[in-house]
């Protein structure tokens, strides 16, 4: 399964792939003298919206992305997109029990033009809107100013996403408000936040859509804990966002309750009330409506038919010839701003706990590669660690940096003659070129092979509305890998056995269950300690 | 070069090689019934000092094992480490110009006992010692105890093992004090940082080791034009650390400077000043000097014999097994604890800078996989984000998980029977269990093929000590990998290329050169942004 030659039955009966397998064998040479000039530079770039994609350095050429175009429309991908975002079910396995749900993540942003006209996404969107309302009203309460600090408690989705767009949007901090994000059941983690904060002056969001998670509820007590030996009353100070109806929806523990629905992953959930509440709290209902709608203008780009244009599309497809016909195990995300530095580690959990996945959804083992490694750090400090693996490695991995124009606190300088801005996009092409091209040299150690494939994504400013764009993007082309592949990108059975057999450990530690092997043996190796 | 089946002329002459080869077609199947069993899993451990390793999750036998050793034994690993730790000039490839230094950072925190006695290696410690004394006296100086933050500047090396470590110690923080990054040449990085600290109580340590890094500098003038703009005087509150007679050992600009050597490469550089002033300064000098004495402790355990206890040299022969055999490409670290979350992006750096590489020591194109990718976050975290790629994904990659017993911060509760401690513990455990044992069920989708390798490094407590070792743990298994692939693990050649590039765009946004191909295409579509 580590490397494969076939693809799929159904990908295998495709003319596309047969053309893509052959093509694969003599991908477009980088490192041709004039190969990477101003025509290919300038054909191989789409822009729509706030954003530009620059794939001139990836090793395509006009055949291979006729064919990739092609593929796309073999598998129905665009089709699937728009039945995705009309609210059918496709969260499901053929013949097998599964969840059988809809995924209408698009319907929580999609408040503003052009909305999704079919029945269950436009009750989805009405639903997400009072939500949005009843936050804005939250928010404007006498009894919210108090706080300066928002503490959210959640774990997977209701983590990453949340970190990566706060992370992402500091500079427009309403002034004294802050979060922490308490994840991890390691209770270090709690402790040091409770280190950290003024509990009278903090508000705690709660987020678990059964309201059962392990890591979420011990946290929960934890921090309710630290409430009540402070002799403060907890009920006024947490929220919950949570389904409707779960344990945590209960007016008597929180002050207040928003709702996330079932047909919202929560690797999706960002743009729901699971950022919301966070998001809407330190930076302000504005700030967040600009997320929505960058987010919901990218949502509409993706159920386009423009090929140049259709940037989660093409991203995905470009995915898919790196991954499965260049046979590139890792997808390295590296934006060069430091305001995205968490975004690698929320598309490390959107796309490999959507993609990290071995049957189609007939329930069939599939024979290639689905969902790759994502990992990255932000530039040029990743220059100064892995780019070395990067140029001179014996592997390859695919890479897209991402690029800004502006700086956001427009706090620079012209040092020898030039502003850090300057410096900082300098580096970003320079990598970009140098991967494709290499360089010769007597010294073998002074060698680079080149043809190492990247691509750049450009906007001229982190604003809450390009973010919004950026998020959207990487969702759908998530998505659309998935529909390439025809897997299920919507659940994640793959966490349950460890969660079951960590079930069975607690009892251990709990005394009601005598440990058996292996379970024993580990444990007596913790006592020896 | 991304599948290899053969290994290095000189591993072909090698009789393990070909045994390795040989059982690598049949690895040892960790999902026949009982096969994790307590003889195993007490039988493939080890331990010494603060760590266990616990390896019975790879997929070895003991015929694996003995081949494994008997490798290091043809490639003379520790003869190498020894010669290494004796100040021999390793950094260095045959025939072609290159750095020809020797590779000293053990010798940063040989002050204790059991000294290495040959000549460099003495020399090397003990004006690693004066330079620890010197910044102990610093530290005890009355005009030191007004500072409440001190910046760290400085990229790579210089950033990301001190980062790691800060994390790692928050909880021995000195009242009062705390530390900040600035790495990236983004400004929004600098002009975050000075929005959240007060200048005039905050010292500024400005690391580079030939004073003239390019980020470094530019982040130094950007911190110093905002001292200056507040009325402060920056010579006063800027340290350096750096060469001794570069252009940053200059007393009328900083208020003190200690120094770095050039046998102590940036990512091997923490426990030098490069980490120790940050480090003395947050947590008392008695806390880094226990962080000196459990790497120290590890440095004299990464020379021994004893094959069941050299746990880095076992930790990289099981790596080699991973990479090389079983075709591997990556290398996940997944830390059980809040405080190691940035110690994975440490170890990228560590790792991939270091065997990122793709010649031997010969200056000969090696035609086997050298370093694979490192990466990971926390778990649980981790558990909630990638795990399902990690179970039911369709590559396979090689994983090492850090557990410890104890919080640092004691801070607990009993939740429904147990610690949350003992639930953190209980996921550890089980997911190593869950890997490889796998599970069968008749629903595909919730099928776990199992044989899906994994090892846990367990210390009692995260302390400044066990954290010394870890770090140096890490630190061998990198060299010993380099050894074994006969590598050069101490240059990095492949960044300058890239380098080079970003200089010539400087010079066209300067404007002191007009922009060629490709620059020129690159530079008119920012322009169209």
């Amino acid at each position: 399964m580590l490397s494969l030659e076939v693809l799929h039955m159904k990908f295998l009966a495709s003319p596309a792939v047969n053309r893509l397998k052959k093509y694969s064998q003599k991908p477009f040479d980088l490192t041709k003298k004039g190969a990477l000039n101003s025509r290919r530079i300038e054909t191989l770039q789409g822009t729509l919206g706030p954003l530009t994609l620059l794939y001139a350095t990836d090793r395509v050429d006009d055949a291979v992305l006729d064919s990739l175009w092609q593929l796309a429309e073999e598998r129905g991908a665009l089709a699937k997109m728009r039945a995705m975002q009309s609210g059918q079910k496709l969260n499901k396995i053929q013949g097998v029990p599964s969840e059988n749900r809809r995924v209408l993540h698009t319907a929580m942003r999609d408040f503003f033009s052009d909305r999704n006209p079919s029945k269950h996404a436009l009750v989805a969107s009405t639903k997400a809107f009072e939500e949005f309302v009843k936050l804005e009203q939250f928010l404007k309460k006498r009894s919210t100013q108090k706080y300066h600090t928002i503490i959210q408690i959640g774990i997977g989705g209701s983590y990453l996403g949340p970190e990566a767009l706060y992370k992402a949007l500091e500079k427009y901090q309403v002034q004294n408000r802050s979060a922490r994000f308490i994840s991890n059941v390691d209770p270090d983690n709690t402790a040091r936040i409770l280190k950290e904060v003024d509990l009278k002056k903090t508000l705690v969001v709660v987020v678990s859509k059964s309201g059962s998670t392990l890591e979420t509820k011990t946290n929960e007590a934890l921090v309710r804990k630290a409430f009540v030996q402070k002799g403060l009353d907890p009920k006024t100070h947490f929220l919950s966002v949570t389904g409707k109806n779960s344990p945590m929806d209960n007016p008597k523990a929180y002050a207040a309750s928003f709702y996330m629905e079932d047909y919202v992953g929560g690797r999706y959930s960002v743009t729901s009330m699971v950022g919301g509440v966070l998001l809407g709290f330190c930076f302000g209902i504005e700030t967040f409506k600009e997320v929505l709608k960058g987010a919901s203008y990218m949502d509409k780009v993706a159920c386009s038919e423009e090929k140049q244009t259709n940037l989660p599309l093409l991203s995905a497809l470009l995915g898919i010839w790196n991954r499965n016909f260049l046979h590139y195990p890792t997808f390295a995300v590296i934006p060069y701003t430091e305001g995205l530095a968490r975004l690698p580690a929320h598309l490390q959990q959107c796309d490999m706990e959507s993609n990290g996945k071995s049957i189609d959804k007939e329930g069939r083992q599939v024979p290639f590669c689905t969902g790759p490694i994502v990992w990255g750090e932000p530039g040029t400090s990743a220059q100064h660690s892995f780019y070395q693996w990067i140029h001179q490695g014996t592997d390859i991995a695919s890479i897209e940096c991402i690029g800004v124009k502006q700086s956001q606190y427009g706090y620079d300088e012209q040092i020898e003659g030039t502003s850090s801005q300057e410096k900082l996009l300098a580096n970003l092409f320079a990598q970009s070129i140098a991967l494709a091209t290499g360089k010769k040299d007597a010294n073998p150690n002074k060698r680079f092979h080149g043809n190492r494939p990247s691509r750049i994504l450009l906007t001229k400013q982190l604003t809450p509305y390009s973010l919004g764009a950026i998020l959207s993007y990487y969702e759908h082309k998530i998505a659309f890998q998935g529909f390439l592949w025809d897997i299920n990108s919507f659940d994640q059975e793959g966490v349950q056995l460890g969660k079951k057999l960590a079930g069975e450990i607690i009892d251990c530690f709990k005394g009601t269950s005598a440990p058996k092997e292996p379970i024993k043996s580990y444990l007596s190796a913790l006592e020896q300690l």
